[in-house]
């Protein structure tokens, strides 16, 4: 998959993300962050802090969305902001989202925002989230 | 402001898109769009389509956003395709939020969609949306 015109670390570090997803193992993923990334969740303003709590919320989100699929990716000019299009289902419910991740030159991810369409799936996979994170998250 | 790789024509597109948003003033906004342009909610999943119904959708989303402000633009390698991102406030509620935009090689706007985060933003989005457009719009 073509990695645009990312910066090369970027780009390496979009590859990698690639392949985990492909392989559903995310286990590697904490060496792609940076240790301060921040996680923006498409149902909470607020965000996440820290790559453990972002490794975790991305581990359970692969787990909760079913047949996965990434379409068109975006980047900006500078070479250190992607978007990626997917679709996914949660629940039998059809999702079209997007990742946004924003990179540093060292090509680490610094900021993972996640948004989603319609509202009826955003309820459904925040339930699940909720249900699988409840021991983890501080309470919104 | 920069039309990123996009194709000429899109990227024209684009830089009047701006300009109208940046005037407030989406009159001219059907010379813009594909007779069969769609829109994609962030709340309905089905599409609504139409160049009159998606400039109809445009011009209420446009006055129920305050302090809207677009920032980072992402484009497909293709040139066809443009993700903007953008701030905005509902009732007092912050949104950060993305139109996903698809071009035809004509430069016309082929596909309108925007998704928006947290869901407490969304749910006040969708409420003022549904209020404004109940004289217009199919029931869902």
């Amino acid at each position: 998959m073509t990695t645009l015109a990312l910066q090369p670390a970027a780009g390496a570090t979009l590859n990698r993300w690639h392949d985990m997803v492909a392989a559903k193992d995310l286990s590697q993923l904490p060496t792609l962050l940076s240790e301060q990334a921040a996680f923006r969740s498409p149902a909470v303003f607020k965000p996440y802090r820290g790559a453990p709590v972002v490794s975790l919320i991305l581990n359970t989100v692969l787990q909760v969305f079913k047949e996965f699929e990434y379409h068109r990716q975006f980047a900006t000019a500078d070479g250190l902001s992607a978007v990626l299009e997917f679709t996914a289902k949660v629940e039998d419910k059809e999702i079209h989202g997007i990742d946004m991740i924003r990179f540093n030159e060292a090509g680490q991810i610094v900021d993972f925002e996640v948004m989603i369409r319609p509202m009826s799936a955003l309820q459904a996979l925040a339930a699940e989230m909720g249900a699988r994170l409840a021991a983890f998250m501080p309470a919104k």
